[in-house]
């Protein structure tokens, strides 16, 4: 039989011992489990970041991997917490919108609120759920696999809009969704928003003061501080700085107005 | 049989090989051990932060899980290498205290100091003991359980005092622990301290020049930008601001002075 | 029969889910497979550093390891990738000198050239060839252990000498190779370039405008502000400060000149 593998994206970094104690509940439940990190450094607090973390990365996992996903500025209000089987893969998340990108992408949605309190470590914090809650429900999931006995399906469950670009004079209008570790500019165009891109169309992309007007295949093809567009591999339309830190150069950061025209 | 689970607690950061490596001397000596980060980013040298860390993660870890701990700025001196069993766990760390918060809430302790050289890396480096000493201790008690083939019982082991609270005036003095990833201060008031603060006794909390006077239960009950104070899950008491950084905030970093007064 | 163990040697960081979506691709292809992180924090697209933190750990790993090493500047472009048979552990990296370390110490290499499309990702990006090409590439190696399956065996491999020592004046001139998580600044001596150091010849090493003539056998030795020279647990000298952080203490950095003269 497979082992059973438990995903982790937090918002909890690496300079404390959280992310380890949820490793020690978990080990502690199941044993055999395999555990993986996704990452841990989703920016605190917030849910667009969480959803973009877990929405690239969860697809490339085995049939029947739990991903457990914690940015939870609710952590011990009412705020539900849900169980979702989503396609091939399962989640275990606070409802507040950090697994909007999974709702996306995945047709088959059965979403439960978790009240089975007896899976919950005792006594249960009001501010550490992760440990309390999510990890051991990912963990009693990998045992016994009865979704049902987490709780009931509900449909009222919170999903939020990722930022969609924008038509916006001769162009579109978009948004840098998020900077990546080399400084990278993720924008929010797919290939389905601006499909003149890929096939020659001239066109100019604007964040802040600069303009950018080169379309390349490859990093390596950009000449050195000149800033240029690439498809990146999470499908979004990247601005980038070979072997330089795009970020840097423009003055651009998380948030930033993104805009391209085409002649 | 359960897996043997080993995990790692050091101060040696994650721009390095050194935990990498650690990693290869574990899997070459037992493959079937399974390891577990606890946290790498122990403040450097810094031994009541590495107890912290520590102290705060294993019990959430299954019986039998090895704990090793690698906050050594006495590396290659005289200082011993200890193995100690406490309850249901294990632990490998140098002879400096490390262990603190382990022997306070641990009435079962044989504490070893480790001599049997045969089950050190060759050569033996003066630097870096985590791989050659300390890494493949805790591997060989993972296939041979033997725990008194590594050395004999000493009990001159060296423990130091977390730092309590004292009295001042009309009430409580204490210290900031340490700053979490998101900026909440780790006071060291615990509830058996100031049991007042959870039957809704007016208090006044001061840290530096900043009063906090409200407690609440969930971290979401806080107004922006008032820092407010909250249990939190290592059973300390923590200064707090919603969705934002109270060390900033207060300017208060790890070993600020907090005062608490009740009316 | 002992598990399938895969290192993964990145300058992907810990922000993003690059490094949690590799693992996910070995998981989905063998899900037996052990994956041992060596680091993520290889500096961004420097092949030399790349080059010190896989050449520094990958011994310590057992027989038929699998190390993944992402450091790849020209991802997308005509550079190849490699699969390297080198004594008892296996390589997965791109053809840009990122092994020339493994080269140095390994006299039996069999490298080969991956063409074997089949085991790749597809559609294949161009940008991420961590997740399209070498961890696939790895998992499917722990499955098969076919290495001539993959591709066709090269001589013409890229490989970069490691930055030696040089004869100036009465002595020699290197260099900074690193600075580590503790300040240490990792020189490119051996104790081979320098005999004298360990059998208490007067010396004189300079970095910047700083001069160091105390060699000692363990950091603890070192007087507090006063840097001094220790032989680290990878063979180098390094330049330290007793529970200080010498980089910032001398100002010097990666690349700095070092020179040692003796009496």
């Amino acid at each position: 039989m497979a082992r059973s593998i438990i995903t982790l994206t937090t918002d909890f970094g690496s300079a404390d011992h959280l992310a380890g104690t949820m490793r020690g509940v978990i080990l502690n439940i199941n044993s055999d489990a395999e555990i993986a990190d996704i990452t841990h450094n989703v920016m605190p607090y917030d849910l667009l970041d969480g959803a973009l973390a877990i929405g690239q990365a969860y697809k490339y996992f085995p049939p029947k991997t739990i991903h457990v996903v914690v940015v939870d500025p609710g952590v011990g209000t009412k705020r539900r917490a849900l169980l979702v089987s989503a396609g091939v893969h399962y989640f275990v998340a606070p409802d507040n919108g950090v697994l909007s990108m999974v709702y996306d992408r995945e047709e088959q949605l059965t979403v439960r609120y978790v009240t089975a309190e007896h899976y919950f470590l005792q006594p249960l914090s009001n501010t550490f759920h992760g440990r309390d809650v999510f990890a051991p429900v990912a963990a009693w999931l990998s045992k016994n696999w009865q979704t049902q006995s987490f709780g009931e399906e509900v449909t009222d469950f919170v999903r939020f809009t990722l930022p969609k670009p924008k038509a916006a004079g001769k162009g579109l209008k978009g948004v840098v969704l998020r900077v990546d570790t080399f400084g990278n500019l993720l924008t929010n165009f797919t290939a389905e928003d601006l499909p003149q891109m890929l096939t020659g169309t001239s066109f100019k992309m604007t964040v802040g003061n600069s303009v950018i007007t080169n379309l390349v295949q490859t990093f390596a093809e950009g000449v050195a501080n000149i800033p240029v567009v690439v498809l990146g591999s999470s499908g979004y339309f990247e601005i980038i700085v070979n072997r330089g830190n795009a970020s840097k150069a423009l003055g651009a950061n998380r948030g930033a107005e993104v805009t391209v025209e085409f002649k």
